[in-house]
């Protein structure tokens, strides 16, 4: 593992203290400006780094690798070059940010040409997602949706502590933060009813999700480790893994959901590197039964990762309804990719493999609707008087994520779409 | 709808009466011989016609679109040209192999540098999938697992003469015909066990399938409608959705089947147009009771396409152990499409939409060794002796489908695949 850049140090670029992109961050991003090709970026407090015009200037000249993958719409051809090009571009991005070195900080000429306010360019989808999978591993999630549906008693499932359940998701509709989109139509099935009946949801739910993106590919037939897992993780991002409620019930057996989650799952601009989220890896869960060695590991793999849910109806501003943290998460990146390969199913770069919604143990930290108003019964009230269940129209479901320690704050950025209404 | 082929005409290329590709048929592929790079060409007889080398003798000149797409290692640059290229493109094709037309038939020359022998190049994977869906639309096989799994009186769950039931799958692993590949390894749990066992799946099965490629995107929020579906869709493959039944059975609730699946998924290389298959359209299954009116269609939607699996152990000829035929289906690919777009998911250019297992009402129609041996409890027995409740290491399993009328049969070529043991 790379070492960490030290708290202590600053950038010559002013980061306010409750910003989440400290030059110990340094996520990427694709954006875009009027006029120009989309260009790779790195977020530096309120500003974007253009890594084109980073490389265009010569800066990345010594590192010797085709700095033409900066001029792309996705990160993937950056990704492709591997994790040794990721932590020499990583550093000397570092080092052209220090505080301590004039190279970029004293060339007025040059900072024009790389840096652009952050709220002036558009931030687009980060990486070009071949298959989107998403798992089902926070216990406490599992736990109450299985009270709610199933049997509060036995309300995790026989396979549920021994596999780290997943299915498969549609990669088409993943959309980035500030996207909107018309609340889904579809075939529900009223309790009182015969027959099942045709229209918008009425049960529209988000998921609090984190998401991480395959770094390094594998062929079909071969597997991977829990202790090589991190080799083939490049970052992480926010998900809502949008869910509409009374189209999954009566759509989702035997074969799992399908219409009720592929009209829409959005996901931060900002790729977050395992590098800079490695300060915070803390403790998990255990894990009794004890589980397959396959998906045994080692080290502390849970990562402390604050996440917190907002809903901003239209005109007012955002409420926070949730606080929960990725350290909930039962089973752990590593273990769901080497669950996902054990059998050889291959992977490539771009892959998105979602966490699944993450609640914690108490009822503030549940991350769904569902879970927060359990079922309905207990709906929450909004600052402006009116009451939510589930998600209205015009409502913006914003999400953030950010870890804290030693006064660095490593954060995401914002994950947010507004429901419009259905066509 | 383009005009079928004249099933009285013949290309100047001979085709045996027993042969899959008559001018009649003209499906797409991408080949590659040693030490040149993937081109796009259609299968005519026993030959394939390289269409990057037909544009470059100026053969479409006349069509004005860029020939380009032909140079590429998928169909998907050509696809996006649109129905009206790919019609101009296949009457082109037609009259070039004609066998009343001199242009091509009598150029020594030229037919030397567009034609070779189909069992001297190797065929790829034709398209670049995106996203792969696979539904569950046979009533008879939805009906047999139903009662084997849940309740012979009450075979069908509730939903699925409502809803075209499907899931997302792994478009990674999708392979083409002749691709070999491990049996899987996983979890399962043994009936007498307490806890799940690790090891090479014991129940390896395939599942008789098609699958149509999207050919017009759509956009996030637009749907498709019934009768405006064929537009969208390309063409047919043959599909075999391998699938490891003891690791389904324990891993599937309740969000699908996932690593009993994404090991593996074989195709046929060539892509069957819907133009080459119109003249088998056919009355489908009444369906009652009746859908919701974006399920409706009207005209014939099934199609008359004879499938067949055979078993060839290693060293051994190949099998026949079920005839089924894709007339069986009771949701049609128009209905498919426009439940999968009905709640605004876009579709992109590749991706495939596969069928489900599609099984006949009668025994010898039973699109897998689940329903075939009856979960196992009667065994099939090969010409050599041997007996088959699944499959075993060495087996190849080989699909075949074709459609035959007024003397022309269109057929997919092969798909298939030989396990090899567990590494």
């Amino acid at each position: 593992m790379i070492k960490p850049i030290d708290p202590r140090l600053k950038s010559w670029i002013p980061v306010d203290k409750n910003c989440d992109f400290p030059i110990q961050n340094l996520p990427y991003g694709i954006f875009k400006t009027a006029g120009n090709k989309p260009c790779v970026c790195v977020a530096i407090g309120d500003q974007v780094l253009n890594l084109a015009a980073v490389a265009k200037l010569g800066y990345f000249n010594q590192l010797k690798f085709d700095t033409k993958v900066f001029s792309k719409d996705s990160l993937n051809d950056f990704i492709s070059l591997g994790q040794p090009v990721w932590r020499a571009v990583r550093n000397r991005i570092f080092n052209l940010l220090n505080a301590d070195r004039e190279e970029l900080r004293d060339n007025v000429e040059a900072r024009k040409k790389v840096l652009l306010p952050m709220n002036e360019v558009e931030l687009l989808l980060p990486v070009k997602i071949g298959d989107y999978t998403d798992f089902y591993s926070s216990i406490d999630h599992a736990t109450n949706m299985g009270k709610m549906f199933r049997d509060p008693a036995n309300a995790l499932l026989p396979n549920w502590k021994h596999i780290p359940v997943g299915y498969h998701g549609r990669a088409s509709s993943i959309i980035v933060s500030g996207t909107n989109f018309h609340r889904p139509k579809g075939q529900t099935k009223p309790a009182d009813a015969e027959n099942p009946v045709f229209g918008p949801s009425k049960l529209l739910d988000f998921e609090l999700e984190t998401a991480f993106i395959i770094g390094k590919p594998t062929r079909l037939g071969e597997t991977v480790s829990t202790d090589k897992a991190d080799d083939h993780i490049f970052g992480m991002v926010l998900l809502n893994d949008w869910s509409a409620r009374d189209i999954q019930s009566w759509e989702y057996v035997p074969l799992g959901p399908f219409l009720s989650k592929n009209f829409a799952s959005t996901i931060s601009p900002w790729v977050v590197t395992l590098d800079a989220l490695e300060p915070f890896r803390t403790e998990g869960y255990k894990q009794e039964p004890k589980v397959l060695p396959y998906l045994e590991y080692s080290g502390k793999k849970n990562i402390d990762i604050t996440l917190e849910v907002f809903i901003q109806p239209a005109g007012q501003q955002p409420h926070k309804i949730c606080t929960s943290n990725y350290k909930y998460m039962y089973w752990v990146m590593e273990q769901q990719l080497a669950h996902h390969t054990v059998n050889g199913c291959n992977i490539n770069i771009g892959d998105l493999m979602a966490s699944g919604t993450i609640s914690g143990p108490e009822e503030g930290s549940f991350g769904s609707m569902m879970e927060i108003t359990w079922r309905g019964t207990k709906p929450i009230r909004l600052p402006d008087g009116s009451e939510r269940k589930f998600i209205n129209d015009g409502d913006t479901v914003l999400i953030k994520g950010y870890s804290v320690k030693n006064g660095v704050r490593i954060g995401f950025g914002e994950c947010k779409a507004t429901v419009l209404p259905a066509t």
